[in-house]
């Protein structure tokens, strides 16, 4: 199935997107975009950290209750599944700065659009953790605020090093979703996408959470800093974004150098901004 | 993917269901999707309630036992799926009031069909519900009904945004599974519809069931409520209606107006009543 | 999407199968389908034994141990998931004599296929059971066998209704996921089967686990009974063949009476025996 | 949907691969593949090991805490999932030798790739245990290193057994889904293939964790045996090599010989070499 040598090809990739992409902002599609962004991270994170809070405040009052820490990384896991589902046709649905970088490195995005897309995504987990907060009132302070925090006895290098890698398997299963010569030959490629990126990120959540809580994406881990607003949470929130932008970077590379053979697209685009 | 503009569209939606509906009341396919609604419940209610039930007697007994509160989530997503799956063809596969209420207000169904699928959906619940006290007999009165209750600690307003937002999950999703244009542009839309419903299900009991028990769903809080019959379920079984129905027309608002960019359909449509 | 009134029919529905079927004696593809359903059955109590013994084990030395009641639900369900998807092709991937006996009464296999897979279905159950006894040694004894038994606390009534409930779950979406007016015309019921029916079981086990174990499967309650062999278990027998077999029946009768709106095929069928 | 008698066949097999394959040696493909063997295996360890880690760390000091022994199995099933869904269109997602070795005797990879593969398996899988190993320093060492082991009271022949008939289920779903005849008739075989594999891989796991801590893949057995490396996972190494690879003939046997009904392609393919 992999050489077509001689033969006219069976797929046709898209453009590059524009490098600035000014032209974007004329389009009602485009802020269309950015308010599906903004609603999907904020139903992200409202389910997830809802999850994270109501675990422990079960947890506390009745031994081994609430869902239990594979529930929490299914509820992770879930709503990417139910919002790439839901918003991949009108703006890809990314609801991760990672996931945009990495796709704005590999000139799919503009880079309009990856900041406009990353304010959103920011300010939708800043909202989505606040209506947490305000249902749930005093439970959120009590249990954590649901923040991403390095946990006692890892290394500065370890929490890093496991956003960096965890972060490389959803960005690279992100790759392989929406790539045009795999969607061409490939029947489960287009139709399974949604659910083997929600699958990618339950998987890095098992196996992470006891380091960092898992981050792999910055909007994220930024939310319920701002809300809960407490040292340790802004003490190592760099993690959270420079760990998550090199693992989206080094998938990025991955992907188009290596699996798709071909040099990064030149940054002078210069016609078409 | 977004913009194909001076070309032909390469989609249809469907037309507006008529206002009233009377027209419907003479076909055999009318009849079938209420009996395939009422079925279709009635199982929904007998699965899930036996799973709560079940839970809390082997809890009770074994520390620990039982299948979990994630259990419990799975079995509500779980079925939506199966249901979805099975009835999506003859009915729509609403088999929550919520859900009919939201595709009316987006004119998907007729004022005739939605009542009826509502009083269909209810008996079936009530039934449902009437043979899990059938089967565990003393275990159901003893182990709570099944219903859903305000918990302890939350107040009447939390309760209520838990059961607005959750709707609002599970309304957005099934509008992004039935939109005619992304299901013809996405090939993932109309195959995975059922499964990414029954998630969204799924990932709103893992975060709320701490709160009210989950409903998104006024049949589901119904049919416990008539059968159990005591004061606190009545009490609170009006945020259960409430709740869902604001939650679902958020739902129907963002998806036809700020997704599709069209006003909603006018309501004076004379002449297909 | 459900009146095409006036237009030729989109899809086709199979022949009935011939009543009695003695020619398909004559045909390797007909060998073929019975040894595929006894290793697939043989594979599926393997597994799914194995698993109800292993969690009794470790649950017993480690508390809390164990992959759960919900890890058991998972096996049951998650087997026939991937071997309906291994089999479905080859003979229709029934693993189970309720399914078997519901296609025949719908006239989907002749009484001699019926037969004949229901005897590979059973040798393959007892010859699954023997090997988890070959692995597990003493501990197949002493957790139980993982044999089907009414529980302590639930009436005869109470046990017969849920296996009849809990099988009709499973007929149904199997007669949903073959019906070929549905195949043309929704893309997600050919792509889904598998995993809708394989949900389906994982559900009512969910569900049932605490009342019987959950058998909704002769073959699944015959094989531990054979190898097992103590008089709780015989004693019930009955219940995890009259139950399933009833649930199979009306299953049968209200998708092909019910939503096909058709009379059950004459059982005179002359010319094709 | 079985017998096509007297047509020409809806469905091509592909030629059988060449047996030494010293061709693909001048491919760039053929390096890619192997690359993305590497990478995958790599992730593949990466992430069970360190789930595996990170529960038995958590469930010291929280009684009853970490993801469970089921959030372990969906960690190895996800993963497969995950990766096939990443890698299939590359190097056909193998990312275990007994995957390869099935294939192989099937014809449906050279002599030299079947090589290459493994090597970069247990390449692979050994620096994702090393990489376990810095994030998690000294708990790597403290919570057993993620080897398989035979588990105290069960015999050797046991844990063979377990191993031969738990690679059997995965190469058996394996080959149901690359099967040409399947994929041409049934949509649900391609576009599933993934979803049901990695399931393949989580049943088995289920079943098998408490016998061997579950390989069914000897790249998984051996990568952490080299970076643990003590006396115990070296003695049963040689379970983990034999065991999935009689397994892995055995299911190419059944669906070789049985379900296609053709002789085994002949080993001296002159011509192609």
């Amino acid at each position: 199935m992999e050489n077509h040598v001689g033969v006219a090809k069976d797929y046709r990739d898209p453009l590059p997107a524009p490098l600035i992409g000014l032209m974007e902002l004329t389009k009602w599609s485009f802020y269309r975009a950015v308010i599906a962004e903004f609603i999907a991270t904020l139903l992200f994170l409202y389910i997830t950290v809802l999850t994270v809070i109501g675990y422990k405040s079960q947890n506390d009052t009745h031994c081994g209750g609430g869902v239990g820490i594979l529930g929490i990384a299914w509820a992770f896991g879930g709503m990417i599944f139910v919002l790439v589902y839901c918003t991949a046709g009108i703006s890809g649905g990314h609801i991760n700065p990672a996931v945009t970088f990495g796709l704005f490195l590999a000139r799919q995005v503009s880079m309009i659009k990856a900041i406009m897309y990353m304010v959103a995504q920011c300010l939708g987990a800043i909202c989505g953790v606040a209506l947490v907060k305000a249902v749930q009132k005093s439970h959120y302070k009590k249990y954590g605020g649901g923040v991403n925090e390095l946990s006692d006895g890892y290394s500065t290098g370890g929490g890093l090093g496991a956003e960096i890698i965890g972060t490389f398997v959803l960005v690279y299963t992100v790759f392989s979703a929406i790539d045009a010569k795999r969607k061409a030959r490939d029947s489960h490629v287009p139709v399974l996408a949604p659910l083997s990126i929600g699958f990618a990120v339950f998987m890095v959540h098992l196996a992470t959470i006891p380091i960092t809580g898992t981050s792999i994406n910055p909007a994220r881990s930024f939310g319920p800093a701002v809300i809960y607003n407490q040292k340790k949470a802004w003490d190592d929130q760099w993690i959270f974004w420079v760990g998550p932008f090199i693992g989206a970077a080094m998938a990025a590379f991955y992907h188009q150098c290596i699996l798709r053979a071909k040099a990064f697209r030149s940054y002078r685009s210069s016609s078409r901004i």
